[in-house]
């Protein structure tokens, strides 16, 4: 017969917006909190019997509420407050996931802000009753080195027709998570992981974009001793040189066409010797 | 120091067509295909010898000139070619992933087609050298069912608002994927697990979103033996009863408000008893 | 000093779904409303004064309870109903817009449905107090032909590069839109004029996009004497034959990449002659 | 018979990067320019006849090869150049639509860039032989103010049940455009008119978001001598003060659920007293 394998359930997106009065200086928090609830779910998979469900709508409303009476400090903090929370509060729920997506605004008065645009901050936490994992992020941060760039010793196959080049223009929108020993300064801990990945790939003098990769997952755990892994999804977002011969120009590295698809994805893992083992923690 | 931990990379969402003409009746094929590889490539990440890559834009020539060599028929046989080919052609290669989706087209004509716009075909596709492992799958299969759904006796705690409904709107977007056994007549198998939970859905009288998605799986595994394993992830979408009370309106399940967030998300695996295990047919 | 030029507000994209129950056999409509309003609006602009402000909140009210009191028959009479509402109940209210996508779904049992994921159905409807204009339409229709497609004897100057050919594939995502001359069966005068469309790209043999957008706009007022002006916006979705040369492969209209970015994009208007004026139908 | 209304051709959103090296340090400029044509085109949408059409595939080649002869300063002058050079070197092609999109990147060392994720700048230029057009201005750039926005007094009918309030979250996602008299450093203006909307939607204690979009047009033709007319387009990014009475809390203006939609649209137009005829300018 058939066998339930893993599940888990939750509430996905959650918008919460916090606002904080200092006197007239406001602060906000921008997140969207996904939480995922995993226990003794066999009966409401085979007979639909919700007695061991806290349902979704209550997770949302859990979101809120704790907003409120916890404030909201570093993502990864709340995060595990809520994972605490469902888990240590219900006898049936013995696993959380709780994901966040943080978007940054700039200040532009006692009361004003502005979406900064830059790359959303992401963290993701599991606690399981006993103990808890810890992955910080970033998507969407956008990097192009004008130079700087090469590619070629590449294997030559019969299907191989790309050219060799010593210059070219590397790009890239770097998804990047990395996986914490124990507690940290989240805040202070992303800012530091961030310019690693940033300042990695501008000094980088690249042969190929697996090594930038491995480069920025090194800077990473170079700068961030609380840090022990990273993973780093990096799309080769081409920047293919203009042919402008048969306008009779040259184009020294000055015109370039920026491609959708196809895209390079180059993907990878740097880890701190003798990491602990990651549990959960990427799930 | 650090270690490279699990890496792969190729050429993401190629997109080919492939046109065969019988005579007058033309057909299409409408492709969307990934690879990526996996081998010997440390010294690429290390040091930036690309002397074991295949590059990415050879792995995507390689795709437009197999669909011209071999033709296009089932997914799934075109991403073993594809996995097979990098893997025992290239020596510094050791394991191929291929991921397809494919779009359907409604014939209109001789030579005249239109997108049916229907969900999304799709396949990952895994070989090592010696194995292969195929996973088929749909997403973007949107279902609502106007009643026979109720959801009761969940738990209440301090966080929960939520009424209990003895008929409600369900509503969800199908990503489903399933693993097969062995080597199986793809599209056949693909059209009777499509139907399989197609029929589920409409046929189960649903106390919680979870007992609809275990019957979808179970439905699949029922009548689809070649199959061993189903991995879905429902999104409740919710349709929320409008209180038209204020305007002296009753409302008996007519109007309903489609939220968008946030939303709840379902995820669970139903297997065969006894399936062989799974390999690195998810990754 | 400064002047308040055109303006409008209301609340774009309620996202209304009406079930209608015969028995066991269940309807749906799915509609996505956008209400807009103009009239006395001098004060709120200058100053803020909201006295002849009908607020979003309650057009959006408004939506919903009229999907109850009236039911929802074809798009444009529930956009008609909802315009003629607002400026006739309203002193301060002169204008409306209504637009609205429709979603459609097929029949998977008496209350189950799937969404056809099929082109969505468009209408736009204007009303003064007076009169009222309709126009109808659909986008994402996506067609391609596999041949019967020419284009050459185009301009060359000194920055052509692209070859002539006599056969290439034609594809593009239609977005419509059709202007009424008075009230129509809005839903047989959609099915008529969709037919108009496909039929039309599938039967021109085409030496440019320009003549399949004027055959496709000439078709819909052949068929639809009720209409009096058609406009086209036709993406030319380029489908580049591959050159597999490098690979000793030859390529006779096989294999091809569909590209994203750029496009051509061909935009016209077929009229009635002696059609009359279009008034703010368009806005 | 049928007539051939206003009609043209062009193609959309070429991608095109341009760096620039002063010995160590470059510059990059990233647009996204779509060209669009019209003239003596009845041939073309009758017949098929090409001969006054200049190929889409030109007009992409003619954006690459002018990036290289003549760079690419302030996006409004590359448009020009673009437009004057269609129309007047082929005598088929009368006028000439070119807007472009500018994506911001800031530096992050002599090579080294990363997006800024901000709003994108556009511009939208016609030319018609004689006369030019240049409409400038900015998309996406989202604001909140956490307070200093009222909503009350509006009309109450029988489906109005919002609650006036005298303290809300108002947030936005700016898109707006203006015509300028005639040729302006456009770098600057563009500056200047950014800075008056941010300024304007910080400094306004709003009572409705309409008085806020006058206020920011306002601002606009204040500071911008060279601007004689805004256009804006501002949704009412809703932030709902979330219930948490049920929960035994308070919530002054602390926690808010970040709606998707629906949600309100206010769009309206500043114009300067005697602003000239804006001609073909906003098409």
């Amino acid at each position: 017969m058939f066998v339930l394998g893993p599940n888990r359930y939750g509430k996905a997106e959650t918008r919460v917006v916090r606002v904080t009065k200092h006197g007239d200086a406001h602060h906000i928090k921008d997140l969207n909190v996904s939480t995922a609830l995993s226990g003794d779910m066999a009966d409401v998979h085979l007979s639909g019997d919700n007695a061991a469900v806290l349902a979704t709508d209550t997770q949302k409303n859990t979101v809120f509420a704790f907003a409120k009476k916890h404030g909201i400090g570093a993502a990864e903090d709340f995060a595990l407050l809520l994972a605490r929370h469902f888990v240590d509060s219900q006898p049936t729920i013995h696993r959380a996931r709780v994901a966040i997506d943080e978007y940054g605004w700039d200040r532009r008065g006692g009361h004003s802000f502005a979406r900064n645009g830059r790359e959303t901050r992401t963290c993701v936490v599991h606690y399981d009753g006993e103990r808890s994992w810890v992955v910080s992020g970033l998507k969407d941060l956008v990097l192009l080195n004008t130079t700087d760039s090469e590619f070629w010793g590449f294997v030559r196959d019969e299907y191989t027709t790309l050219n060799e080049t010593r210059d070219r223009v590397l790009a890239t929108a770097v998804t990047a998570t990395w996986r914490h020993a124990g507690v940290s300064d989240w805040d202070k801990s992303y800012e530091k992981a961030r310019e690693a990945l940033l300042t990695a790939f501008a000094d980088t003098y690249s042969l190929s974009l697996q090594q930038t990769l491995y480069a920025m997952g090194s800077r990473v755990l170079t700068d961030c001793p609380e840090i022990v892994e990273v993973r780093l999804a990096l799309p080769n977002k081409h920047h293919f040189l203009v042919d402008l011969s048969p306008f009779g120009l040259d184009n020294d590295g000055e015109v370039f066409f920026a491609a959708d698809r196809p895209y390079g994805l180059i993907e990878g893992t740097v880890l701190r010797e003798g990491a602990p083992g990651a549990g959960p923690a990427w799930e």
